[in-house]
């Protein structure tokens, strides 16, 4: 066998590569995929980065999105928050690092999960114009800090290639960043960044975007309520969503001198009476100390956790849209002619991962456009892309739609609102535009698109029934004038006044029965 | 405002992950979603590799694949390769690192082009079951390996926790890996093992698998050719498909000493005249040093490069599977009425990265299951799972049948094989299950769809001509009794004679039809 390569030679070209050096080569497992799609999915690593810091810091958020055109398909980015800016000597790890981030290893809510959206966007950048990505920053103190921010793609850092500080004149607080890139394109289709900031202000009523495209035209997103959305809290982990390596990492970090403590103190719902009953029926000892667990001690503490009961894990931690304000949003874009929300109650997957989901049903108005539409969101950024691939896609069309009195889904003017609310959102790709098909998440989005069915089959056989009845008024009015010349004879009266009568009679009884419909109907 | 946070307090929290604590938080990325998809994601990745590696050292692979159910959900995964052999320096980096690869660097046509999958495999077990994997290896030298390997998460890196060697007394040499898992399923549903495995047989006719299942039923998928493919090449990048950011990477490690050296001997398609022409388009000196170009130096070049004339890429580098082995696949497997196969031209994406599409129609017989069936493949390796979210099922969507005289879309017995082949596949995931929309690979699919679909529709043509011809038939002979009886009356001669010779007469005629019909129609 003369052709056969040995091992040896084979071998020789096996080399690592930095995480950089990965998404650099597979750029659409970021997003960074058409020349529409990458512009917006700059948008959209900046604006989910901006919103994640005015909610963490507890400010009301005022976005500044600005997109400037240098050249053919050559643009300008720029991205401004009033969040609480970013100490000087974090630039490098928050723009030029992948993987690094605080929001990773915290158990909360938030919209961005990875530590790799910006970078990638930094990255985009540098590779499409060799150029670093600008930075304005400042925490509210005595500077501004300016700093041009690179990767070192093959190391996976980040470097400041150039400096600057200003006295703060103004007392500004908040973060600009500035960044070029080519080969993209800026249109106003579905997938462009006007959407992308209209559907990310419908789902997020406190913030407030102002928009210039690179026609100079200033579009302002108004936000429609000045509450500041209650802070998501990081949640301890609930006994049932924890494998026994998940246990192992964390008795292996924990501070805690014994294992009973180390399960009373950092998980939720375990309480001293509970660690006994874990000891009974582990025979592991509480007293032994957290890292000194082995596999088999792990895996036994799991298997009584799923034999015992807890309460299910505190729900105070999501924060989900509500349904007056999906409404509102709702009500604001599309006029509709009905429109119901549900916001149901917290869930877990994989045994203990909390999600809540969202439903808003729109019908009638700018609903719909020759078909259902849908329009995805996770923790409240919108996924505007992959939708085929994803299980929010899938449980709607799961859905028979014709028990719900739809007659015809090709045409039916109808927008599902969905959101997704979880501390761990499972996406299927680090692009973040589409959900995996968890079983438990796919189950209660098609519960909450059932309840909404059912609300809106209300409003349809209302609708039904009122044309129905509208045919019927309408053929007693068509007899009217004959009845009331047979009543003038037979009566002796004015055939006209009997008419007019008659009309009446008719219309009035009509009307009741629509007010009747109406408030069934809106229930 | 006396709710608000400051930085200082919000970054205090900022931390770096490796790769591989991104992918054990975000397995989903890998395809470790749902009890039935994790179990067939294993055996994705072990033979994925084994195929890869049987075909760079050019052996005939035989590959083995035993699944053992050790308990509730629970199961044991082995795949075996008659291939090179790993030597033993590089078993941690090749299970116990992720990143880490011998493919990802290299323009050449693999399976496997991240580093990641099989290092997920090793993850997956230990995360579930707290367990190393198993690999025996041997280079057919004097002695078999055995290692236990685990990966550090935390830094990325792999262990050999327990290492042994035996006595090769049998010369034997390949690999053997064998890993633990548990929450997953087997079942023999269209994404089971099984499935996965009879789809690889398809696309690779030169491979023999032996399957042993759970219960330990032994299937042999047999190879169909004893022919090797042809060993895809690497190939050296084309000067459309460079980006400035890539010649300034390769322009700072190549050992060329001038400019024009590196471009004529590090590209294919540039002789030393182009090089001249560069020089005089871009204003850039070629005598220069590499490793000193600038950004817009290289931005020169590459605007260069796009106003001139090269030849295509050369396309020996790739192996599709070819027309007849796709033929005889689908044969074997759905003895469908007709089929049809079509290899493409290889053709260009993003500029310049090298690929063919290969179709395959078949119809009637074991194909379809009640409307389309799209069996999709890359580089020879099925993708079975995130349809939805795939160019290849986006542009089967995108024809419209009906002009190929499919009557039913939803009920037409019809399966379509795609093979995408490609020195890198635009994946949109690291799980590596649905292609990313690229303009151009899309288009291609189109184009060969379009061509088996003309295909298709002169053999519906020709089956309804028959159709109606055999009606035609049947009604003559309906009358034959009654003509008959009339020749019979007007000649004198026996009415059961005529009718038998009348009856032979238009049997015989349709018949001659027939083979007309099959000789236009097969063509």
């Amino acid at each position: 066998m003369p052709d056969i390569k040995n091992a040896d030679e084979l071998f020789k070209d096996f080399k690592a590569q930095s995480v950089s050096e990965f998404f650099k080569k597979n750029a659409a497992m970021l997003g960074y995929t058409g020349k529409i799609r990458s512009l917006t999915t700059l948008v959209h690593e900046g604006v989910t980065n901006a919103l994640d810091a005015c909610e963490e810091a507890g400010i009301l958020p005022e976005i500044f999105v600005r997109i400037d055109e240098l050249g053919t398909e050559h643009y300008r980015v720029t991205i401004e928050d009033n969040a609480s800016g970013i100490p000087l000597e974090y630039i490098p790890q928050v723009f030029g690092r992948m993987l690094a981030g605080s929001k990773a290893h915290r158990n909360i809510q938030s919209r961005g999960q990875q530590g790799i959206g910006v970078s990638g966007a930094v990255m985009f950048s540098q590779v499409t114009t060799g150029k670093p990505t600008i930075v304005h920053t400042s925490t509210g103190g005595k500077y501004i800090f300016t700093g041009k921010v690179q990767l070192d793609v093959k190391h996976n850092v980040g470097e400041i290639v150039e400096k600057e500080k200003i006295h703060n004149k103004w007392g500004w607080r908040g973060t600009i960043i500035s960044l070029e890139a080519k080969d993209i394109l800026y249109n106003k289709s579905r997938y462009s960044p006007y959407n992308y900031l209209r559907m990310t202000s419908i789902a997020n009523p406190h913030a407030q975007i102002t928009f210039i495209e690179p026609d100079g035209t200033r579009i302002l997103f108004e936000r429609s309520t000045h509450t500041m959305p209650k802070l998501p809290k990081p949640i301890k982990p609930h006994p049932y969503g924890i494998t026994p390596d998940d246990l192992l990492t964390m008795s292996g970090n924990t501070n805690k001198k014994s294992l009973g403590q180390f399960l009373e103190k950092d998980f939720v719902r375990i309480s001293a009476s509970k660690v006994a009953e874990i000891g009974r029926q582990s025979g592991v000892s509480m007293k032994m100390r957290p890292d000194k667990l082995t596999w088999d001690e792990a895996e036994r503490v799991v298997k009584a956790f799923k034999s015992m009961k807890f309460f299910a894990p505190p729900t105070e931690g999501l924060r989900p849209i509500g349904d007056e304000e999906i409404q509102k949003g709702l009500e604001s874009t599309l006029s509709p002619e009905f429109s119901h929300t549900i916001t149901r109650a917290p869930q877990t997957y994989r045994g203990g991962i909390l999600f809540v989901v969202e439903v808003g049903i729109a019908y009638g108005g700018k609903s719909g456009k020759g078909g259902i539409e849908i329009i995805r969101y996770a923790n409240r950024a919108p996924l505007i892309f992959d939708q085929g691939g994803c299980a929010i896609t899938e449980a709607v069309k799961s859905i028979d739609w014709k028990r719900y009195n739809v007659r015809d889904v090709e045409k039916i003017p109808l927008t599902i609102f969905i959101n997704l609310v979880s501390t761990h959102v499972p996406y299927t790709s680090a692009g973040k535009q589409a959900i995996a098909d968890e079983e438990e998440i796919f189950a209660e989005i098609r519960n909450a698109l059932m309840d909404g069915g059912r609300s809106l089959s209300r409003y349809l056989a209302g609708k039904r029934r009122l044309y129905e009845k509208r045919s019927k008024m309408n053929t007693l009015l068509r007899y009217v004038p004959e009845t009331a010349r047979a009543l003038a004879r037979l009566s002796n009266k004015e055939q006209d006044t009997i008419e007019e009568r008659l009309a009446t009679l008719i219309t009035e009884r009509y009307q009741i029965d629509q007010v009747e419909e109406d408030e069934t109907d809106e229930q």
